[in-house]
């Protein structure tokens, strides 16, 4: 047997159990690097001999690495340090925060309001939502017990409004945070908290100012170009090929604003590689005030390769808006987003838009501030990627009979994959077809701006909030009405 | 002696403690106005052995009925029923919910940032701020105790999105309160909950659109001027009489919309009669699209006379826009606020702006629904309603000898008075006078637009946060130096 790669010094008198010192010093372990990737743990039985504990002991240290996603049980082969990719560390792992696009809690269904939505969504008993997540295992007693300890500790500061830009404490955390896992360059004076990605966005126009041509990517986020709409900016779009946003056809247009989502495009999963980002900060660093506002929403879940840093950590000339969210990443009622400004948007900030108050309590900035600055912020990430992936693998494997009828793309990262039809149908009679089985697909279409008569049919299926029984019986009944 | 008005039948084998029962007995009498106002309840003793419970339990009762305002107790006369305007029952008196101007946080001291107004501000140690809000006696332990039951509760759906106006629940609680407190006549549905009312007026920027021509009061809540230059409104500033707002002046102007605080206008504390408020309802609805911004920011702070309904309340042409907040009638750092649209502008809401997500929690909406719904609300305003009458006799009492070099006004309402100097002398002059003894005061001119070279100096002095001592040992130093 190889060397036993655990020196663990436990201390009996120490206040912290055994179970958690065992459990502490292996995810430190881990995340130092001094225990590598798919590395193979000493088994439990093994380790509980010679640290002379119970097996009982090991056992919920290894069962609460496993849940948190340090470590994977192998079927008879025992316990192993997870991949780079399932992990994530606020220090060190350059990956990302969310998973869903940041502030996107609607199936934009051009057309139809949302009460008739909501009708539909009811009767339909599988729904592939690329936005749903699954709430199953949030740390509900945690939150609980951190709001409890704030509130004890609360005086009349505490329920005193806070300064515009949001509470220095979590500005600074969220800095620490983009930094170690997104490479974001920032100081915490250059974040601004807002209550949701919808105000950072109405906040950002009365800073860009009016009458801002914006260019996005096609097809988008349309929740964004309803917004931009609804400050009347002019949008123009812009095609995309393999790399993303076609940076040639950006320079036909008079667009001063361009709003990307470089790590992992919704709809269309395309991760802009280092080339095109380079062209795209070139393009914004050529003319007076350019801009590119960069919606970072996922990346985290990525199931194949490494994810690139942040599009801002490669600006070197202030061009660069970074917006972000927690409202997906830790629970959809958490309406907690943040902006990071380059400096020269910031001063103009301060000089015209300072005055607007903080759209965000103290009490809940508090509450998130702890919930980062005590791990289990880290801890439930962790969890939920391991969660995902498991999921992700498990619609991937149901779909394996889809491959004759559809290309299948998409399934590096996120919580969904997009089917492209080969037989010449539409959209509207695969959807259909799928509702009257029970099953809401999405239709790219939808995310789709202008004309694309000529596109073949794709559909999106989202599958972070269902069950793997759900998604089982869901893809079970498309493959009856698909195939 | 007269006939007992009390007629309680106590329950030793309820869950209530009997002090409790005489208590809520009581509070109901007084809320259904079978005790009158200015009535004598029996003394203590009499009452302990009319009902034979021991005199500490009717003490207790009679305690908590003084603490929350519903009772007096006159030295050496016993215990009467409080006056009309101390008074607040949510579903019975017509008067307001807050005392300061909604989303007033910063006094505008327009050519200052915001840091250096803090070092201002540490160095003075007496600070008159018209703002400012006292938080001694807020229930920290009740919203701890609401917060905790919520989220023992809690479950996802707690933690999810919910509906962009807000909580129904929530929305339901605001519009009865709202008919019952200020004769708003609405429905749930016409309420949107907003993350503060800077939020709220950025949103019903994108209702009524661009380019809106908006008339003001002048002097006027100068951060809302802000805001409206921030949308690149066109402001004009109308003159105001002893009734307020000249409409004859307003018809004078193209403006569409007008901004206005008829119960209490902020800063001067003129309150517009019945007749004013209809030439100005009348002025709205002559024409297409014009409507009534109404900031009804206080009102229940009244010391003489009885508040009118809401400018809403007498709108019978859908053409008022009510605005207030919760964010300093229970603490500046609950981001809650509200917005009642009328219909037609509901409508252009919902068609145009309905896909942006609320900005303020569900657990943050619960907390409140129960603050309120439980009566801990109305008791804590009945609470502060007493306190703040106290602090306005102390005042004018401490102002008597004042008399002499300044007219004293505004004082039948809010938490400010208003002196304006007989003995022309300049507002810099004075300010500055006070400065040096450390007393930090506020000068008209931060509040009026254009130039007014001829207006008699006019100094603001907020006294809502200020101990009793802070008071008295303020306006001493003041009388040095101005008298």
């Amino acid at each position: 047997m190889k060397e036993l790669p655990i020196h663990i010094q436990l201390h009996p008198e120490n206040s912290k159990t055994l179970y958690e010192q065992i459990y502490e010093y292996i995810r430190e372990e881990i995340k130092a690097g001094s225990l590598l990737q798919n590395e193979k743990l000493p088994s439990a039985r093994f380790l509980a001999d010679y640290l002379q504990v119970s097996r009982t002991t090991v056992d919920m240290a290894y069962d609460q690495l496993v849940s948190e996603g340090y470590l994977e049980a192998r079927p008879r082969k025992g316990y192993f340090v997870s991949t780079y990719e399932e992990l994530n560390a606020i220090d060190r792992i350059p990956q990302g925060d969310r998973y869903l696009p940041s502030g996107q809690e609607e199936i934009p269904r051009r057309g139809e309001d949302g009460s008739h939505q909501q009708a539909v969504q009811t009767m339909l008993s599988y729904d592939f939502s690329p936005n749903a997540i699954d709430m199953r295992y949030f740390p509900y007693a945690t939150w609980k017990k951190i709001t409890k300890n704030i509130l004890v500790d609360a005086n009349s500061k505490m329920f005193s409004l806070g300064e515009p830009q949001g509470d220095p404490e979590l500005r600074t955390t969220i800095c620490r945070y983009l930094h170690g896992s997104r490479g974001v360059n920032c100081e915490p004076e250059q974040i601004i908290i807002g209550a949701g990605n919808d105000y950072l966005l109405l906040l950002l126009e009365k800073i860009l100012g009016r009458h801002i041509r914006v260019a996005m990517e096609n097809p988008t986020y349309t929740k964004a170009y309803k917004i931009f709409r609804s400050c009347a900016y002019p949008v123009c779009f812009i095609p995309m090929d393999e790399s993303g946003l076609r940076v040639d056809c950006l320079r036909q247009t008079d667009a001063q604003v361009a709003y990307v989502m470089p790590s992992h495009q919704y709809p269309t999963g395309v991760s802009m590689p280092i080339g095109r980002r380079m062209e795209l900060l070139k393009w914004a660093a050529e003319a007076e005030d350019r801009y590119l506002i960069e919606d970072d929403y996922d990346s985290e879940f990525r199931y194949k390769g490494k994810p690139l840093p942040s599009l801002q950590a490669s600006d070197h000339n202030g061009r660069v808006v970074y917006i972000g969210t927690f409202s997906k990443a830790i629970a959809p009622a958490i309406r907690i987003s943040y902006m990071v400004l380059p400096y020269p948007l910031l001063e103009r900030y301060r000089r015209e838009c300072g005055f607007y108050s903080s759209t965000v309590s103290r009490i809940d900035q508090t509450i998130l501030n702890e919930f980062i600055q005590d791990g289990y912020f880290e801890r439930y990430l962790n969890k939920m990627r391991k969660r995902y992936r498991e999921k992700h693998d498990l619609i991937l494997n149901e779909l394996k009979a889809f491959e004759r009828a559809f290309d299948i793309s998409g399934s590096n990262a996120g919580l969904h994959v997009l089917l492209t039809d080969r037989h010449g149908r539409a959209e509207e009679e695969l959807a259909e077809a799928a509702a009257k089985e029970g099953v809401k697909v999405y239709r790219m279409q939808d995310f789709r701006m202008g004309e694309h008569t000529d596109d073949a049919a794709m559909l999106i299926l989202g599958y972070g909030a269902l069950t793997d029984e759900e998604i089982r019986e869901g893809i079970a009944r498309l493959k009856k009405v698909w195939l």
